[in-house]
């Protein structure tokens, strides 16, 4: 038997509409061929700019598409390391591969404390106040990867005011927000801010097919040339059948069905993890319980270590990441990432079932 | 009207068989739908780095298929600067996108002279024997953009042992090969020398469709795993779609013959040039006269500054591009790169015709 994966952050395969995405194709092909598998401008396929710019109330100019989200942190982290250098902050936990990024540039990396309502905008105003060249702060703020935890609105607005006015530059990364299963949206740091020190980005990875690889950054006014310097030296242009098929699933009104399908999915899925844990873990560990997204986080207290357990865990056929990984310094040795997003609901129970079973 | 573009390095929209990608896109996802839409490898899409393995004679996990050839370069000199410190050495002219790659890395950049026939090993010897820390060379040996001047083999074969014996890395970029009107391919460095220093790229933009963006980079066994950290901390996975679109168009036997028929179209469109520069400006200028590619080189002597022309020929109604923005340092005053890729025959014909009025 495969080994149970609460590891990868990637959908459960009956997510992807295999057949609309063919559909899609057939017709953007059809009906723009030439231009979607020519060069074309190095900020994406005009459409989806387009409709991204409707969505954010800005000019389309200030739209990059990209090759997926991770793609649009590089280029943010290149050109925001070297317009204003200074130490970055970032939750922590957060996701790891920026971690490793930033690493690359050797940046100096700053993670601040999150409770259960994710960063606190006193711990930041803090940092704040301790003076020297800030770079920037990354944040994930509705179901962050790695900890599921959505940043309330009375924060938003809070950390929105802080960037206004320490002039603070910040990366919003919202990939996961419109997964959501219940509850209200809170609002993008984008959208209270303004735009003007706030970028946000985002990607099509879990609303449509993470092998699309489409993402998309909307950048500040005076960024827009920066950017597309950058973008140009890196692709010319980025692969426009992918672009093209994703807004053809909008121009169809299939967006918001397939997503409403994907959120039943995965809710199910969630449900199968939170319904295990408190059965199999009640009282021996605590976990965040959201209300979207992928991936909660287990803690499993002071005298668990889970790089040790992910190595027995491993041979007994469940996996995860451990909560280490996800921190710029020290911290998350007692935690775990499950990723509830890729196994079906039978198995996630088995899994949380051999986990529990392996803690005591 | 239109400007007529001699400047545009991109290939007639004729060249592009919008039919046969859409067959083919249909066809991969029907077979291999959730592979191509899920996440996977940071080095592509499996059948196709196999393909193109057993093309290159190695191990398929040599083989990183990018989006587009220029990904490639980016990857390359990121890597390459960072283990290896040290001078670049490039053709002058060469390729400018790369000169500002490398301007951006803050690299020193030496460009060798060439003549008729490409890059001269004398002239490469002498530059090795100087001393002090080479990063690489970076040649396109192939119609090289600008000039589409052509390595000759005998020369190939002393680079190769330049290489070998200095322990020098060398990029060969190659994107024009496979686009020969006429006579005899010279053998890869890559094949010559084995690869051990020799990295190879290539991509599908002018034997497919450029707006797939997919490239591939053959790199050294010793460096494999350095890249798949690279690619996999820029995109995750790259787009598979358009990857398993060029694998197919493999797998139907269609490469060969889409390929034949691009030949043709660009053979009539350069022997328009060639025709053109010689009822118009025989005696007057000189140019390269190249087997295959997109681009010829011009050069109208001293006295003549191309950027002023440029001025004047927007006006008039055509475009190329000056050759000074292809040196790293001085040179190409009175040059300009002319692209016969992308004009119909009669089109070009008029472009010459206006640009030798412009010379008088």
């Amino acid at each position: 038997m495969t080994a149970i994966s609460f590891a990868r952050g990637a959908p459960s395969p009956e997510c992807i509409d295999v057949g609309l995405v063919a559909d899609c194709a057939a017709a953007v092909l059809e009906r723009d061929g030439k231009t979607v598998l020519s060069y074309g401008a190095g900020g994406g396929y005009g459409p989806l700019r387009e409709l991204l710019a409707q969505r954010h109330g800005v000019d389309p100019g200030r739209v990059f598409v990209t090759t997926g989200g991770l793609q649009g942190f590089v280029f943010y982290a290149a050109v925001q390391l070297e317009r204003r250098p200074g130490r970055v902050l970032v939750e922590g936990p957060t996701y790891d591969r920026p971690l490793k990024i930033l690493r690359r540039h050797g940046a100096e990396v700053i993670a601040l404390p999150m409770d259960e309502e994710g960063l606190d905008p006193d711990v930041l105003e803090a940092e704040l106040a301790r003076g020297g060249d800030i770079s920037f702060l990354y944040t994930i703020p509705t179901f962050q990867n790695p900890s599921g935890r959505t940043l309330g609105e009375a924060r938003r607005q809070r950390i929105a005011e802080l960037a206004r006015g320490h002039g603070l530059d910040v990366l919003e990364d919202d990939p996961y927000g419109l997964v959501r299963f219940e509850g209200e949206s809170p609002s993008w740091l984008h959208s209270i801010e303004g735009g003007e020190h706030v970028t946000f980005t985002s990607s099509f990875s879990k609303t449509v097919a993470p092998g699309l690889r489409v993402g998309w950054f909307v950048v500040p006014e005076a960024m827009r040339a920066a950017y597309d310097d950058r973008v140009v030296s890196t692709y010319i242009s980025p692969p426009f059948l992918p672009q093209a098929i994703v807004h053809e699933v909008h121009e169809r009104g299939q967006f918001e069905p397939n997503l409403e399908r994907i959120r039943g999915i995965l809710r199910a899925q969630r449900d199968a993890m939170l319904g295990a844990l408190e059965r199999e873990l009640e009282g021996r560990a605590t976990w965040s319980r959201p209300e979207g997204g992928y991936f909660l986080w287990l803690d499993l207290g002071d005298g668990v270590d889970t790089g040790e357990l992910l190595t027995r865990a491993t041979e007994a056929g469940v996996t995860f990441v451990r909560g280490a990984d996800f921190f710029a310094g020290d911290g998350g040795g007692s935690a775990a990432r499950l990723a509830f997003s890729y196994e079906p609901p039978e198995r996630v129970d088995e899994g949380v079932k051999l986990l529990a079973g392996l803690i005591d």
